[in-house]
């Protein structure tokens, strides 16, 4: 965390004014929000015809995020991320969140403006109303949980378990760089851990940092999806890692998937850390996690319109069931996919 | 937390597996809930000319509950009200909830069974739909966050703003019964601490366990004041306490408040065991929180109208904002209320 000028004990200003402070200067920004902070509960008038799709996220200090190298405002703009991806997977358009903070004593306000900062930032990037939420003082580490609300016609939603035989399997953007941001953090904080004045070395990987600390949610894709009129039909976002989402996707839509290993994007950046750390970059792409891309399907007769949008990878199809899910390699070999993660041992 | 017959780790049943063996057996009764647990978000249909109201609440253990008295499934119960209340505060009638779990690996998945059945009851018993969440291990305590979603007609919505001048303080149950419960558990942990087999002593205060571990949102009050034609003009559901969240009502409202200390309904348990601690009751009313009972304002016109329910109890009336917030005591003093509990020192 880095040093603060000033530290104002969160106890100074109380509850109401620590969330007075917190959340001056965000104007609500869509007609939808008819009421926000401040009262019981926030009140969303909803569109003709439009459902209201909610989703909730997590993180946890020590488990999610490290305070000695994970800038608060970073933090902040990637918990809006988080949270705004799971809208974006069922095509929905973001508008609202709750953001509910547990914080402990020894963050000083200074510090919680930072991640507001990130928040607002994020907020209005996204034209997202912050519309409530809850601060806690907790007896251990910050825990931040945002609940995303958005909203699409019936027609347009999109679920995991519509993915159809044959579908062609898109991806946005590329996978794996988050993850070796995330090495590379930790790498820098174990080699200087007892160096007085630290001076990390990050040349040459400014992107993988970006893709770690502040990942832009795929707000890009849903309009592009919709100015090419394509519904995909099953979709999810990264957040796992590409194994573990495809899997999930597959389980719900009761389908298999071959997916081709030189066809999944990864950056320059990644391939070149993950060969200095003398790691496979194609783990990173598979079970990194913390991509934020979005995952989706379509049917095999939309190559065409799909590829045209050019912001989309086809790496892969979809297979019956019965067949799993498998990575091919460039000699042919079958892998059989495997979703790692949670819980950590 | 009572000893469990079997054990089995978390790590053993995997992500998929502990969400689908915790989601089991919720089924959806509310037609708005279009889709539910097992996407990246819920699905929520609102019904016509409706709002939804969206309202989000954390209990971490350490702070708000203490896992050597408190049961799992107690637990449950209780963030479901805490979550609701919010929703009940706007008159809305609340449908789903979204759940959010950070768990320590010290947890057997028995442990998280009894938490679900705890929130499952809630669910049942209110005709809420689980809708989604999301399961993290944490390196800390057990965290829970709870998004509560409901719905009301525009003209229905009540927020803290609009309590006019000498319109009536009306509340629903008594106070400080959850506090003293509390108390009563705190005590006999300490008196317990190193006893083999301990046996507490509750016997004559199980409504102030009750009250604390199994606190039930107010629903019947919303029936009540929809079968009676009776619009408050403002309502906040007490969870921080009455002295505090009359300030919030009031703060909102742009005006002051004078009630009446012998009309503040405290339960006979709760005056006993005050005194058996040399405690005065009347502090455990203002300050204890967690009542989770609604306090509402009404036209002085309606009266009649609203103590004809034979739920409420009216207990001051509002005044000018430059007047302040006071309680008055029988014999004629008045002492400004203060707002305490967050942060806690």
């Amino acid at each position: 965390m880095p040093q603060q000028k000033k530290r104002t004990e969160i106890a100074e200003l109380g509850e109401f004014g620590l969330i007075d402070r917190l959340t001056a200067g965000f104007a609500p920004c869509n007609a939808s929000t008819l009421r926000g902070a401040g009262d019981d509960a926030a009140v969303i008038a909803p569109g003709a015809d439009e459902r209201i799709v909610v989703s909730t996220d997590s993180l946890y200090e020590g488990v999610d995020f490290d305070l000695t190298y994970f800038p608060l405002k970073h933090l902040g703009y990637k918990v809006v991320t988080a949270a705004v991806s799971d809208i974006l997977a069922m095509n929905a358009t973001p508008s609202q969140i709750l953001v509910s903070l547990g914080i402990s004593a020894k963050l000083p306000v200074e510090a919680l403006d930072d991640l507001y900062a990130g928040i607002r930032f994020a907020c209005e990037e996204h034209k997202i109303d912050l519309a409530g939420g809850d601060t806690r003082a907790t007896m251990t580490g910050l825990a931040i949980t945002v609940t995303a609300i958005g909203h699409a016609r019936e027609e347009q939603i999109v679920s995991r378990n519509g993915a159809g035989q044959n579908d062609l399997i898109c991806l946005t953007g590329n996978l794996g760089a988050a993850y070796m941001g995330l090495r590379l953090l930790e790498r820098e904080k174990r080699v200087l851990a007892d160096v007085t004045d630290p001076q990390p070395q990050f040349a040459g990987y400014e992107y993988l940092l970006e893709k770690y600390l502040k990942p832009r949610p795929r707000t890009d894709i849903l309009t592009a999806l919709a100015e090419e009129k394509i519904v995909p039909t099953s979709m999810i976002d990264l957040s796992d890692g590409l194994a573990s989402d495809l899997m999930q996707l597959c389980r719900a839509s009761k389908c298999g998937a071959r997916i081709y290993l030189e066809r999944i994007p990864i950056a320059k950046q990644t391939t070149a850390l993950a060969e200095e750390m003398h790691m496979d970059p194609v783990v990173a792409a598979l079970n990194g996690g913390e991509d934020y891309e979005l995952l989706f399907t379509v049917p095999l007769t939309m190559q065409e319109r799909v590829m045209s949008l050019g912001l989309v990878d086809v790496i892969g199809h979809i297979t019956p069931e019965s067949t799993g899910c498998y990575l091919v390699t460039p000699d042919g070999s079958d892998i059989r996919l495997r979703a790692q993660g949670f819980p950590e041992k």
